[in-house]
């Protein structure tokens, strides 16, 4: 795409009322706007980033045999009254509309809508297990929405609902959920800070657990197992998580998986849950089946939730220096950012031809009345992962950088690709 | 797609409460499921029905140069106050929340957004002509809602708004916008009997836009152009929409265009409208921008808009027969279902494999303990535009039928994608 046609622009000024990292460099960079706090609108630059991360998602869920479905925002009253939850869920955005008078709720999560939907597909075990999946906007009564994407009013969600006959079912489902869990915040780049943790207060089990992203911005505290032989990572790490928002439940030192003692983290941002809700939804909505002796069994479900926006900000509090955004090539909005700054553009375009007919996704700084200084500085902001100038000095060659990296490399036009594929 | 793993089942049961025919035979099929009176769950066939819908849109819009964002459906009052519709639109969703009591409306539209939005990037007419889309969710306080996709409470919207220096360049983008919408409709398969209309009341020009489907189903009275020598098509027909709501407020017998007379069409469905805004938007909001001398002028606005639950009630009010749905090529969930009704699977999942691999669409129903009528209404009632049938009958071949037609035809593998291109 050509700069010069992106309708949105960098702004030098540090937006007055965002106090996040995420929220300052996103809104300056131009891939968010705030409408008010915690409701953001996503620009185009952020909406690439968004549908990247969706797209990640959507592929890995879909290896767990999951189908996707999108269900509504708006919700009736009576099936958030069928489990106690409009009177118990404070976060809960509940209203009676001034015209019609007609009282809903709008979908914080969607175990209220998904169980009676499924009873209308589940009657007997040969329908189990099966799970089902939305990518969809989801919303919450925020006292304070004061992180940026971290913590909004308004957001997407991933969320994936799977169905079983027994625990067992659900067990085996669960771990591969897990797994998959850990290969999508690896592909997205956190990987390396993010922990699968044992949250405290799971309903129903000992424990659920949480993904937990080790950054500055987090509000939450985990323990980290320092078992050195486990390696610290999504899939591997043993996190034990005991505190949210700051306040301390339960110390607990030791690793509940190898009694190794634990590292304290003292920030962590959660970007993933699973639950195993067993029949905590399936009890009140009577979603039952019939078992291989007809018997009428209660369904066994499991839950797991991934926030897009949430993802995006944690990105930027993780990936960043003081010039910008530090994009990882898998969500980044575009591969490379191919800046020129002859006075003529003769062959720049026929770079940017070139490389748009090879399939690769660049940004073009066309600009003209720009100074190279501040084209550089919108380059660093916006964090696109590989820059590739063209100037005077370069000579019919291309000079190129990564945008974590200081050291620049004169190429040809041919080689670009090797790099954009590389980094 | 094996259709044993589809968590959906048809229903032989009319839906009690539904009175349409396209919610009567998308809910039977299993594409959506009704959550209440205007809110539907889009189940996975729906749910690819609908991506194929946004794919065409999102293809043909970017055409016109605008860019996709996405904005929120949490509106703050404020917004609405300036532009007073917050207490004159009947049909916006406002509220205070419970907990915060906070108020807010839930978008029915995005003018109140986008304006304000644009004021951050439009400052000069170096910035002009420009535009944005999105595909998203919308909210209506419906009275009543009851005909299925046709008149939802919540359903999914493009809108798209672009913003001019002047009122000659809005036309020309008007007229462009038009022919995409043309393109659009004509891809989707409403082409035939969708006409480009004029309404009355278009607060700022004579006339507004709008296109409407002629449909037994609609709820608008249009005219159309009876001048023989203009097709009578989205793209070049003239129809002079004059009244709404089957209340006829100005009869109209002559086109306006080319003063022929007009054929009474009872009955029609909007699927589509755009708006000259010119500066209703940017007068509140004060959305100004310099021009070449300097001089602060008002953008000049147009808006546009389609419904992607509307289109899809459309095409199944337009395309169906007493057993279902006959959906066209461009938008149906597979493009091929393939029946097995022989005891073993060998050769239909030989079939199935060797259409997946070169990247066909199949569901797939391997079934078993279904009768082959039952498999027959199955597939009469999902509408996916080919049927090809393995049974002990067809000895190595595949009987290949289209969902439109009684003629069969036994053919090869290797000639089935040909079939799967040509109709």
């Amino acid at each position: 795409m050509k700069q010069s046609l992106l309708f949105t622009k960098t702004k030098k000024e540090i937006p007055k009322d965002e106090e996040s990292i995420n929220a300052r460099f996103l809104i300056r960079s131009g891939f968010i706007d705030k409408l008010m706090a915690g409701v953001y609108t996503f620009l185009p630059l952020g909406f690439r980033v968004l549908k990247k991360i969706e797209n990640i998602i959507r592929e890995e869920i879909k290896n767990l045999g999951a189908q996707e479905i999108l269900m509504p925002s708006l919700h009736p009253k009576q099936n958030w009254q069928e489990t106690g939850r409009w009177d118990t869920l404070d976060s809960l955005i509940k209203f009676a509309t001034f015209y019609t008078k007609n009282e809903y709720a709008l979908g914080p999560t969607h175990e209220e809508i998904v169980s009676p939907l499924m009873k209308n597909y589940i009657f007997s075990y040969k329908d189990l297990p099966t799970a089902v999946f939305q990518i969809q906007n989801k919303f919450r009564d925020e006292k304070r929405a004061k992180s940026g994407l971290l913590r909004g009013r308004e957001f997407l969600m991933k969320d994936l609902y799977s169905f079983h006959k027994n625990e067992e079912e659900l067990k085996e489902y669960y771990e591969k959920a897990k797994s998959v869990y850990a290969k999508i915040f690896e592909k997205i780049g956190l990987g390396d800070k993010t922990f699968l943790t044992f949250a405290s207060g799971g309903t129903f089990s000992k424990y659920s657990h949480e993904f937990q992203t080790v950054s500055s911005a987090g509000e939450d505290v985990i323990y980290v197992c320092d078992n050195p032989e486990r390696k610290r990572s999504a899939s591997h790490g043993a996190g034990c998580k005991i505190a949210v928002n700051k306040e301390i439940i339960n110390e607990q030192p030791e690793c509940p998986q190898c009694g190794n003692k634990n590292l304290r983290e003292e920030k962590a941002i959660e970007i993933g849950n699973i639950f195993e809700l067993k029949t905590k939804y399936s009890t009140p909505f009577n979603l039952n089946y019939k078992d291989e002796n007809g018997l009428e069994k209660e369904v066994i479900m499991g839950c797991y939730g991934i926030g897009l926006n949430r993802i995006m900000g944690t990105v930027v509090e993780t990936y960043h220096d003081e010039k910008g955004i530090i994009w990882p090539k898998s969500i980044a909005p575009f591969s490379i950012h191919l800046i020129n700054l002859k006075p003529d553009a003769d062959f720049a375009d026929r770079v940017y031809n070139n490389l748009q007919s090879r399939g690769i996704e660049v940004l073009y700084d066309d600009r003209k009345d720009i100074t190279a200084g501040e084209k550089f500085a919108d380059s660093d902001l916006i964090g696109i992962p590989l820059r590739a100038v063209i100037s005077d000095k370069t000579e019919g060659k291309i000079e190129i950088k990564n945008r974590n990296e200081t050291e620049t490399k004169l190429i040809n036009i041919d080689d670009i690709e090797k790099f954009v594929n590389n980094k």
